[in-house]
C-alpha cells in the first residue's frame, strides 16, 4: 500500500465496491435460514422499506434496526454470558473477600449453586455486578473482558462464547446492513462488557451498543484521566428501560426490533408503534437438541406476555426448530 | 428513478462517489478558514491520521471526532441557544403559573432580567428547563423545538439560530467526514433539542448526539406507547460529564476533539491523553465585531482553566478574528 495516493487507495476502493455490488444482490443474503414464511417475510419487508419507488421507503438515515443481545443474538442458558464473566471476576476476588462465603448472592456464585442464582432478581444479580467490578478503571474492566472471551468456554459446547453467536442472526445483520440499516445492540446486558467484542464478533462497533451501565467518576491518577466504575447501578437497558436507553442513545424510533423475551416487550411496543413500515421479531427457543427448549415458565429468559402480544400485534416469531439450518457456525466444520 | 433496480441505482451511486472522489482532493476543503497555522495544524493532523503508510494511521471505526455545540458550532450570546427556546416556552406557560412571577429565575425570565439570569448557576437554569417541559412526551417536545428553530429569532443578528452555525465549523465537519471521521456532538445543551435539526443543519444524526437529559418514563396513553419526560435531571452533559457522557455513548474514545470553554476541559483531556495521535482545539472568541469577544470572566462560556491548558497540552486554540474568513454562511450574501 506504501506509495500510493489517499485519493488512488479511495478510487481503488471504490472500483472493488463496485464490482462486488454488482454480485451481491445474487446470492441468498440468508443462507442459513430455511425458506419458511418467517424468512419471506424478513425479505419482504425489507424490500418494501428499502425498494425505490415503495411507498413505504424509508429515508436511509432512518434506516435503524435494534437487536437484544442474550437470547437474541447468543445463547442465554443456563445464565445470561454477561453474568457469567461476573460470576468468575467474583470467583477470582473471592479470597479477598471473605464475607461473600456467608452472603447470597455471593455464597451462590462460589459454590455453584445454579438454583439459588436462577432465583435471584435481576437487581440482585446487578449487585453481584457492583462488587465485582466497582473501584477499577473503564479501560482495566475492558482489559479483564478481553481476556475472559478469550479464554472462557460455554459448559455445554466446549466453546468460547463469541462462538456460540447463531450464525442466522449474523447474516441477517449482515442483510440490514448492506441495505443502508444501522445495525445497534440495546441489551440488558453491560453496555461495557459488550463494546469489547461487538465490533470484531458482530460488526456493531461501540458507538452502536446500548446496555446497563453502572455510574463512573471521571478524575484524574497521577497526573492521568480516567474514568472509574463506582458501587452504583446507572442504568438498567431492560423492559421499560429499553425504550428509554433506545430514545436516549439514538433518538429516534427505530424501524426493525428485535428479541426474544418479555424484557424486549416493550421495545417492540415502542418500535412497532411508530408511524409508517415496521417490523417486530422475536427469536423463540424451540430446539432442545440443538440450542434450549424455554419460553413462558424460564427463569432466565422468559417469553410470556411478548408471545401474547406477537399475537395480536403481527409480529413474527421466529421458530428455532424450523427456521434455521444451523444455530452456530461450528456446526458446519 | 422509477422503474430503476436497487442494483443499478447502487451502481450509479457509486460511479457518482467516484467521480467526485477525484475531484474532491483538488479544491480547499476549508475555503472560510484563512491560511494560519491554524488551518495548516489541522489538515496536518488529518492527513497523519488518514494517510496510508503513516505511522500514526488511525484505523477507520476509531476516527470519532466530538464537538460541542454551544459556543464552538454557533455562538452562546448571550444566552446559550437551547436556554432561549426554554425561556420562550417559560413566557408561553406563564399565564398557567401566576407563581412564576415571584420564583427566580422565573422572575428573571419573564422581565427578561438578563443581570439575574447570567448570574444563575447551570443547576437553577436547568430548573426552568424541567418547568418547561415535565410531562410532555418526547413527540411533543421535538415538535415545539422544531417550531422554535423554524421561526424564533436571534436578538442581535435578527437570523434563525439555525443561520448562526460557524460556516468554518460546517467546513470542518464535513472535510472530517470525508476523511471517515464520525462527528459527534458533545454538549451541555439538551440533546432532546439538538436532535430535532442537527441531521439537517450539521449533517449530525441523532445517534451522534449526545447532550444533557432529563429523567423519562416509558407508559402507555390512551394504548400508546409513549416516553414523557419527568420533572428530574438525569444528565448534565458538561465538565466531568462530558467524558462520560463519550464513555456511556460513544464507547471509546475520541481522537479529535473540539470545543471553546471550561466545559469542555474534561473531553479535551480525556481525548488527548488517549495513546497515539490527538487532537484538541478550544475556539476562541476574539472577534468582537463579527461575533462576541470573551473569555476569562464571561459569565457564559468562560475560557479560563481550559485555555491555560491549551498551552501546557499543546492543543490548539483558534483565533476566531484571524483564523477566519466569514463567521456565518450569511455574510457572503
Amino acid at each position: 500500500m506504501k506509495g500510493l495516493s489517499r485519493k488512488t487507495l479511495l478510487v481503488r476502493s471504490l472500483l472493488l465496491l463496485l464490482l462486488l455490488t454488482s454480485t451481491a444482490f445474487a446470492a441468498d443474503p440468508l443462507p442459513s435460514w430455511n425458506d419458511t414464511a418467517t424468512k419471506k417475510g424478513i425479505v419482504a419487508f425489507v424490500e418494501r422499506v428499502t425498494s425505490a419507488g415503495s411507498p413505504d421507503l424509508v429515508p436511509l438515515p432512518e434506516r435503524i434496526a435494534t437487536f437484544d443481545m442474550d437470547g437474541t443474538l447468543w445463547p442465554e442458558q443456563p445464565f445470561y454470558f454477561p453474568q457469567v464473566f461476573t460470576f468468575d471476576r467474583i470467583k477470582a476476588l473471592a479470597p479477598e473477600h471473605p464475607e461473600w462465603r456467608k452472603t447470597q448472592p455471593f455464597k451462590a456464585v462460589l459454590e455453584g449453586d445454579s438454583k439459588t442464582l436462577s432465583a435471584s432478581d435481576e437487581r440482585a444479580l446487578l449487585g453481584l455486578e457492583v462488587a465485582a467490578h466497582a473501584g477499577i478503571t473503564t479501560d482495566e474492566y475492558a482489559r479483564l473482558v478481553n481476556d475472559w472471551v478469550a479464554s472462557a468456554k460455554h459448559p455445554r459446547t466446549g466453546r468460547l462464547y463469541t462462538e456460540m453467536v447463531y450464525q442466522p442472526m449474523l447474516e441477517l445483520l449482515a442483510y440490514l446492513r448492506g441495505n443502508g440499516f444501522k445495525t445497534f445492540i440495546v441489551s440488558g446486558g453491560s453496555a461495557d462488557f459488550m463494546r469489547v467484542w461487538a465490533e470484531k464478533v458482530l460488526g456493531i462497533p461501540p458507538e452502536q451498543v446500548v446496555g446497563s451501565t453502572l455510574k463512573t467518576k471521571f478524575e484524574l491518577r497521577n497526573g492521568l484521566p480516567v474514568i472509574a466504575l463506582l458501587p452504583e447501578i446507572e442504568f438498567i437497558d431492560d423492559n421499560v428501560g429499553k425504550p428509554i436507553g433506545i430514545h436516549e442513545h439514538i433518538g429516534r424510533r427505530p424501524v426493525m426490533a428485535f428479541g426474544n423475551s418479555d424484557g424486549d416487550l416493550q421495545m417492540l411496543q415502542w418500535t412497532t408503534a411508530g408511524s409508517g413500515a415496521r417490523f417486530g421479531l422475536l427469536v423463540h427457543h424451540t430446539d432442545g437438541e440443538r440450542e434450549w427448549a424455554y419460553d413462558r415458565h424460564s427463569p432466565v429468559g422468559r417469553l410470556d406476555k411478548a408471545l401474547d402480544a406477537a399475537k395480536t400485534e403481527g409480529w413474527t416469531v421466529v421458530d428455532m426448530k424450523n427456521d434455521w439450518k444451523i444455530v452456530y457456525a461450528f456446526e458446519k466444520k
